[in-house]
């Protein structure tokens, strides 16, 4: 076929092989020397705000620059002012915990660049997530409900809050399915005090009326856990007042103080009520594949869908969160239009899985390669090991704590979460609060360790999540330490102040 | 402080830098290899459902496997099943492509794996996406309405569904704060029957009717393109039905087609009924960093929203979506929930974006060092080369096709996307349909290219969509000549049939 002269503008051949291996290679470098200096720097930030947009020019530049000056300004500019999820001595919000195998799963992940919406736009990157989510099923000791060969499934979505909006579209258009809909402004969804707040803001996105969110309190005599008279009240008020109860979140390891749902009991409540049941084990989920842990999923065959992040707990770089459902056809059913330009047009591919559907986006990335690689390079045993360390951690540095009668622990300690405070003495709880708050922002100014602090029953609470990869007994030390320096610190000062 | 002996379980080491860089660097041998092969592998994946099923254990293993073996599997049983988005030869969907810049950015966003869901979380992460967001603007010629010093702003998300549902939910509350929550039923979004089906399934996430989505007819006269007066008439049914306009969509480059719609005419339109307008240039985005297709955009000062893709068209590796709003609070006021595990306790940090409160999802990855990677190794300049080259193979291909009488060219050629079809003969329209269907067919099953169709005014039609990363003219020359035999072989074989 005759054709016009090639373009003559200059291609800037931006896959082109060598140099592709040149500068990955220098990268690699560079963040394996990132990861050697990570303890160096401050845990927790103390950027200022706006303090980049002052070092940096007001628009991208006209032409292009090699990538060493990228990394300098990176060096110079970035990793100074980051808050080093990484470090050893970060103990805030719960782990992200990176790895090897997780970032060589993400660069395969990366380097292929392929995107499986449909199952035809890649065909064994959809299998190979099919095949990971039996695997994570069976890994966790969850029923084979959930498992694609006894009706079920899974998919790979970035987050929890996706799982979840996902999972209360679901169950919304089953519900309108029945009340047409108008229904929707009586619908409820129901959550503990001690829920992640991706519920709340779901429900929102969904169309649920804010005022049809129910928090439903907990307290110490349950371990802050849901009790199944809690939610039976609350359904049975809503029926007496001509709402429909929609959806009822468990969670298996609360954010702030790591607190478990009674899986079982509410599963037949949600039976009972016709209500979608979801278990949130965002954190804990990484835990279920140890078998003394296993009791706690305990009910989860009564249990419409399950989500986990190995993104969190599980060696697994960012993102990645496994949801399960019993009944796929109630997620596709919501969530399912195909365009078009996305009708496969070849023969005999009946039958198959298109992710699309599974999930609020269309685009989507390969995050199935990444969770293999995690599994097979560490094995199902050493990533029950690398659990079982974090655990033991919890335990050692909740009895050292103890030992320290200036200190009250105040969660149940499950998984690897300590919640702890600074015991109340002569003041009254709001002094008491002040002081914790004290406590906290000395530990963090330091820039020794990063904790985050959580509300419970009015006490200001301290949260210790171990879990970041390269936590080893001696940071578990020198977080008691700096905590005992910095309480023994402040309240002299405040003694003195007095 | 006493403390029990540490654990005596074995640490993997997970993030052992030399383990990391020796295992890394293996990685990225083997993906260079990938780059430097892909040329070889069919486009399109033959993959049979179920087969790599059979392939894999049943279960993960028990024991951790060196990642040589794990590298090894990967070749042997997923590289040649896979559908293979960069391969040169890869004109299916739009591009998603990738560059060694993108790679690198992903790649530092991955070890770092740091989240910057709130600004103390990560500040400079959140300060570097709000200067890139702020460059995009720029660089697409954006009014400066969506700088966040013009009282917009932006942020990166994973995909246009998201944006899409983050802005829906956002013009949603702003209506129900008027109407209250039981008008929800009552309110209509508006789109093209050439807009993304993200428009669709987004409304329905939200909680929209379904019967409340309107799908407007476009037609050749306007090049596919929303009429004001077609969007007008809509809108007056609806009102006159008691109905409430919310949310109308402009797109700069279809799917399907490739066609824009009038932005500034509908921006009057979304004005005046008081509608929230998103400018969907998911694809075409990218092209408005070249001064010859700004008049494209113009209007956008009118638009409540603007998204688009990195990923597609930018030298991007997925993840990234850009979208600005004019009004952050109104996006905020839909999607902010901050439990007390995550306010922050810290003083003087006060008037900082919180990015969590501008997506669905809290946990979010650090793209922004991604999006900066590319646009300093390449600058402007390069982008615009690349971009340009990618417009001028797409009219050598429309000039060599018109030059075969065989076919014609259907939708307007814009941007780097060809729409042709076999021309219609003796025999009529579902005859002309088979035939086309077959000839994508036999282009698809021959494995040298890949390309997708759509349907336009009941004609099937074959896109060519010309962007990923390595196509060189001479594969915009192979494409027209294997479009060329197989027309032949099949119209030959048609003949025959007859």
């Amino acid at each position: 076929m005759a054709m016009g002269s090639p373009p003559s503008l200059d291609a800037l051949s931006p896959l082109d092989p060598e140099t592709f291996a040149v500068e990955s290679h220098a990268v690699i470098d560079f963040i394996a020397g990132y990861y050697r200096d990570v303890e160096k720097y401050p845990v927790r930030s103390e950027a200022e705000p706006g303090s980049l947009r002052k070092l940096l020019p007001e628009a991208p530049p006209e032409n292009g620059e090699p990538v060493e000056g990228i990394l300098e300004d990176v060096q110079r500019h970035i990793v100074p002012g980051l808050t080093h999820f990484q470090s050893p001595n970060f103990f805030a919000y719960y782990p992200f915990n990176a790895s090897t195998a997780g970032f060589v799963g993400e660069m395969l992940c990366t380097g292929f660049n392929v995107a499986p919406f449909t199952w035809v736009a890649s065909p064994l990157a959809t299998e190979l997530e099919c095949v990971m989510m039996d695997w994570m099923c069976k890994l966790m000791g969850l029923p084979d409900r959930f498992l694609f060969s006894g009706g079920g499934g899974g998919v790979l979505h970035g987050s929890t809050c996706e799982a979840v909006v996902c999972t209360l579209a679901a169950a919304r258009d089953r519900a309108l399915g029945r009340l047409g809909h108008e229904g929707i402004t009586k619908l409820v969804v129901y959550a503990s005090d001690q829920s992640h707040s991706t519920f709340q803001k779901g429900a929102r996105i969904v169309g649920i009326a804010p005022s049809n969110f129910r928090v439903i309190r907990t307290s110490a005599a349950s371990s802050y856990g849901l009790t199944a008279d809690g939610v039976r009240d609350a359904v049975e008020a809503d029926i007496a007042s001509g709402l429909v109860p929609l959806y009822l979140c468990a969670t298996v390891g609360t954010t702030g103080i790591g607190a478990v749902d009674p899986v079982a009991a509410l599963g037949e409540l949600a039976r009972r009520y016709g209500m979608w049941l979801h278990v949130d084990a965002a954190y804990a989920g990484s835990a279920l594949i140890c078998p003394e842990f296993h009791d706690y999923i305990h009910g989860a065959e009564l249990a419409d869908s399950v989500s986990m992040n190995p993104h969190k707990w599980f060696l697994t770089n960012m993102d990645c969160c496994c949801l399960w459902v019993a009944s796929p056809a109630l997620l596709t059913s919501a969530l399912s239009i195909t365009p078009e330009y996305l009708n496969d047009v070849s023969e005999g591919k009946t039958d198959v899985i298109d992710h699309k559907d599974w999930q609020i986006a269309l685009t989507r990335r390969f995050r199935a390669i990444k969770l293999w690689v995690v599994l097979r390079r560490y094995g199902a045993a050493g990533i029950r090991a690398h659990i079982r360390r974090h655990v033991e951690m919890a335990k050692c540095f909740e009895q050292a704590l103890k030992a320290d009668e200036r200190f009250e622990v105040v969660g149940p300690t499950r998984f690897s979460l300590v919640t702890f405070r600074l015991r109340p003495r002569y003041e009254g709880d709001h002094a008491v609060n002040a002081l914790n708050r004290k406590l906290l922002n000395a530990v963090n100014t330091s820039g020794r360790a990063f904790m985050t602090h959580f509300v419970v029953d009015n006490k200001f609470v301290i949260r210790i999540a171990i879990g970041a990869t390269m936590t080893g007994m001696q940071h578990i030390r020198g977080a008691c330490e700096l905590l005992q320096e910095k309480a023994t610190q402040i309240t002299t000062t405040a003694t003195t102040t007095i």
